[in-house]
């Protein structure tokens, strides 16, 4: 992460406002167009060779164009052209440190957000995915191939659902649910991590490691609350918008994304509560073992110290020690010992030491 | 749990929106459907067969309609068909993982929330109810058979109370305020559950399992609490509604539900608090605890250890101690272990360690 | 509290809206009305005997029914018949678990909240009062007799301040002033309370009980929040109003009692943060102590154990060791553990344990 | 304090509103009245024996009464009365646990604070200053003589700065920027306090007394808080004002102390976090030094413990310990004690205890 | 630091508002000036001798002065004379322990705000810098010469990107952008050193000087938080702005910088997350190190003394103990004692000590 960083800082440092500058860390990733245009009737799909045959798409149809490579960015600044965005829209797009925003234009409206699963290895991928939406298109954005998107291609393609019916705001909706439905998997799986902390503190494994693992989670879930809260407002905002660019029936669909939005973050919120009941329970644990060992020292040395004290005093080399002589004293003492150990173990039974 | 999540992602991914896919872990619940419909003057009763019976009820009469059986997905279309409700109203019913919602549409509105109830086992059942509000119909949506409603029917039956002689809006406030009321009695059990840890702690009662029962109580109160919190903000849409739906002589009584909820609310918020204040007490207890132990074990070390050393002295074997040859020696001896060993009480005793 | 809680469920559980039943826990209380009947020049002060009596007071005169005994349901139902009062006031006004609120009718106000006051054994007690203000009564509602309005009694009696020359609005400032001052008293002596946990945790009185003590007083601060913050809210609305029930030249006295209510708020939330700070104080204070018992134990065994082990070197049996031989190795020996004991209170005087 | 509150509450307690009772602790004070009265031109300087001198200023000039002496309660009837001031207001004058607040009438408007500085003894003075702003005089009220307005006087009668060519309203601003500008030496010192404690801290000094004094410091940050906190919101009412009596041109300067307030507002609560920071580190000292007294105990015992154990083997009496006869196995033992004793210093230095 | 504050607080006291003291603590700072002044087509540089030289510019062109050493009182004034500022305006020019504030007048907008960054001894250094915003000038004050702005001059001498081309309002949002790309480097060191501490904290690193250094980390952030927090709502307020000194097309240029600013203010809000979750780690980690270290102690102890009791016991000097007699006691004897050695050491394997 640090490497990024500092490619980052180094992007934002005096440079021109509106310079297209890739801040992301993937220089080699090859260019990946792909373009979706429909209308209820027909529907073309292609893969494209260069940025140029964007363009061609007829009047009248929904195009959805899929650029992939956010480090191409001359081709990024090509389609910039065509569809005439604003210097910082391009500037957004190939920044990948993005906050989730929108920013409404006169012809178009900008929405950046956070695509988050989990990727083979099982380590959670935060991917920037931004969208331009048009009239007749809409215009998407990702860092490299490998999206969410496959339901949505599907439905394209079969002409399932209402997604080739509707306009080119319905496709964004479209869009974007999948993502938030991919949110849900991850928190998932974030949950099921905090489940098996739990088992492992409550079944009393406590190294060092765990407070570790903890925190590693607890900064897990800080990335993916930073991805997803900020979008709520973007979905509100959506859904608020006097733009005739969202019509007023697909705001119902809006609406409901920003209501799985709300349900994502309290979940989130309640596995940060939950995390910080963690740390609780681990310092109790920890507290818990340590009075555990403190028994076993007070119980061996308030049973042994006191005996060896006695076998002391009849090992000193007095000349007059009228016990020593005694035939039946070192069979007393034996017993008087063995009476000391049994009260010293009922002692501490009371105490439920033992 | 982990069973549910999984299913409930399996439909979240990947489907067109809209879809009516059950969420649920209980796929063989039987449909079971009950109908009331009423004027002041006649009530009828009747359990249905298919789902088609619902539809023949006359034009001017109050009807209740209350499905059983969320699995029965073929069942639920039918009847969005019928009453014409949304796609998305359809899958949200079916959708038992929902956030507690409201939704207005132009000729209905539809309400999404919790039932919370302790069952036969003494455990929280959070069940979800779904209610559409017509003209002259009210539609609520169960999971399964059981409910809270008993005392609705009842005064729907021999015409107990003003529930006959108003319109649908009342019926649905009814309703909601059986499953409020039943909110009480829930954290009536949470805070017993409170009162008993704390004596429990307070009795020094304190093994690691407190710990974990109090995690998991603390997880209990925020579920309640994302089952209620939510719904304040519904019962306040429904306040602030301009729909004709519901009327203005109806909105005194959601008033009034509004103000349970707060209530209920409150007190959630307060039993979040003393959970945190018990943890800190379990800690203190630890602590205690802990200085008890080293305590016992400091007096035992510090009396004996002293004393093994005289006793010691004297079993050295040089030639030339002049003790040792005394007559009293060994009495002396003893002497000044007992003032040794009085001196030492004493001073323990003075600082309170006894 | 228990008890109570289980009589407040029962009442709640399927009962028809607007139902008049008595929630609290004195149903033997005996039924106690009295009634002040005044104008700016004579004043009547009457203990009735029935309801009815109430309702013969002339037009003009101000009056204020004071009607103690929650228990007496039918005789608040004949109250509410003749003031033409809303089923939901009625039941409002007999369920003493009741959150301080307000409702605004088009011919009167209701507004209930809780008195708090220590009684004779020095336990707060906190009684619900509802109050009705009309264009010339107002109606006070009482669990039980003993209330803090004796000195609004004697102003009317004998003409003190402005009460008898202005109208029921005042004569309601009156008494939710009278109410609002003994807050006051009430918080004064939680912080005392606190002051003294303070000063018996500075003199290192740490025992469990304190930690329950302090759980104690943290409860009862809430209990007192609960009573006071919503009538914050309560009062501010008063203030907004635009019923004319309140005349404009009223107002400034009820934000005077604002003022106070959000003085005493401040105080109070003041005492929660500095009962948070106890807590810590008593931690440190428990660590301290055990930092001090283990230091003892250390001094100890770091002097003598080392000495043992000396004596023990020469209580071994070899044939040959040739200090035992020398006359003077007693008494060297005696030197050198002198030497050393002093040597270690040295190093720990230095560490600063001494 | 606990003295004062008694009074205060003595005060409040069933007293008709507007009783203008003095709730301070100062009953002897003396009466001292000073009037300003300037033009642009001339100014008059006078110590007045009686009140009513104050009423014979001319019109056209401003005004500046200054009292002390809130006992004197008749002397500030007799001044509300002739500027015709609300009953409410001089209740508010000499309750000298008010809030900070302002309130407005038609012909003037009343100004509670309270102004901090560090009296001789280093302890810290909050006393309630009262303003009363009319159309060409301001009144202020003080418990005691002593003030922070030397510089006023001073520019007043050196007509130094604006303020003899402004109204009244800029001299009220003058008056209270100087209390502002005293509250940021206030929270100098405490800043100070928090940098000695943290050094003292840092320098190992941990006894009960810095839990103490960290808590005391705690509360007088409370204390300021409480004092500074609520004035900005009565600073911003006068921003917004809609008065004639604040003139458009002074309300840039009330801005200013408006930053200013903002300014110390957030010192204060950057103050109280690095309050709580020092009980943590206050915390993870003590836990460091028990550490320290365990480890110390840990290595003496370790050693010596069972170097005992070889000591004690061959004190035993056995008849037949082949060891014993051997000339050199006293040497031989000392042999292997020092190695044991080397090889737990190695361990314990390895383990970085040493 | 201490110092600075003396003199901050000696400027405060008792001054004429707009009194324009330097409150900073670079009293030998040389004053430099430099002038821009540009259209489209030329530009001028030069570094100005005397402060009247700024005055010549005319008029047409884009002017931005920059003035270096606040300690120049006599020069800030004589500027303030010539663009006539309010007196209030040069105040908090040279006011070094301004908050970041916007005071909008009628023909020009003030800006204070705090440029940061890491001087080359890797301090962070946080030095105030104002703004005057006029129509067709940039006035910018800095207390001493090193900024932030070498890509700007760099722009206006090159002619790169828009700036020659556009207002003084975009100069001014180059000027600010500038400052704000640098919050990301300095936000990038707080985050490196984070890490720093969480490795040294997690490799088992725990001195107090950890403690220290998150202490200061802490304050560092807040003091950052300071700087950064406030100057969201003064790029707000530009936003909102009805001022025609900031041009409709530019307004999106300062979102961005908003959008940036949302950025680093949850970045940081991220860090003190994290910090408090140090603390708890180091907190954890010192508890665990004192298991270790108790469970060595318990371990030996446990181990050696009943080894110790039992030869204690054949060292007594009675004179009929059997075994004594016996030949091969001593070697059964050194028998049980592995025995129970083993015993011990399994007990403690099996308890997870070992």
């Amino acid at each position: 992460m640090g490497k990024k960083r500092k490619l980052s800082s180094k992007k934002l440092l005096g440079q021109v406002p509106g310079s297209v500058i890739y801040t992301g860390n993937k220089p080699d990733q090859k260019l990946f167009i792909e373009a979706f245009d429909y209308t209820k009737d027909k529907y073309i799909e292609k893969e494209l060779i260069n940025v140029e045959e964007c363009f061609n798409f007829e009047y009248g149809s929904i195009t959805w164009i899929n650029i992939n490579g956010l480090n191409h960015v001359d081709a990024i600044e090509k389609i910039g052209d065509h569809y005439e965005l604003h210097p910082l829209v391009l500037e957004d797009i190939v920044n990948v440190s993005q906050r989730p925003k929108i920013d409404e234009y006169d012809d178009y409206i900008f929405i950046a957000l956070k695509m988050l699963y989990y990727d083979t290895n099982d380590k959670m991928v935060s991917e920037q995915v931004s969208f331009v939406l048009g009239k007749d298109y809409v215009l998407s954005f990702q860092e490299a191939e490998g999206d969410v998107f496959d339901n949505v291609r599907d439905r394209i393609r079969n002409n399932k659902g209402r997604v080739r019916t509707l306009q080119s705001d319905y496709l964004l909706y479209v869009l974007i649910d999948s993502i938030v439905d991919h949110y849900f998997s991850v928190i998932e799986v974030l949950g099921d991590k905090i489940e098996d902390f739990e088992s492992e503190i409550f079944s009393g494994n406590i190294n060092d490691d765990i407070s570790k693992d903890i925190q590693n989670l607890k900064r897990e879930i800080l990335r993916v609350r930073r991805a997803i809260f900020p979008l709520r407002e973007v979905i509100n905002r959506i859904e608020k918008n006097e733009n005739t660019l969202i019509q007023k029936k697909t705001i119902t669909y809006y609406r409901d994304v920003y209501d799985h939005l709300i349900q994502v973050s309290e979940n989130i919120d309640i596995y940060r509560e939950m995390i910080w009941g963690l740390m609780d329970m681990y310092m109790t644990t920890i507290s818990n073992k340590m009075n555990e060992v403190m028994k076993v020292l007070t119980i061996m040395a308030s049973i042994f110290i006191p005996l060896t004290f006695i076998a002391g005093i009849y090992g000193m080399n007095f000349e007059y020690i009228p016990e020593l002589k005694y035939k039946y004293s070192y069979f007393i003492l034996w017993g008087v010992m063995v009476v000391l150990f049994l009260g010293m173990l009922y002692y501490f039974k009371k105490k439920k030491w033992l």
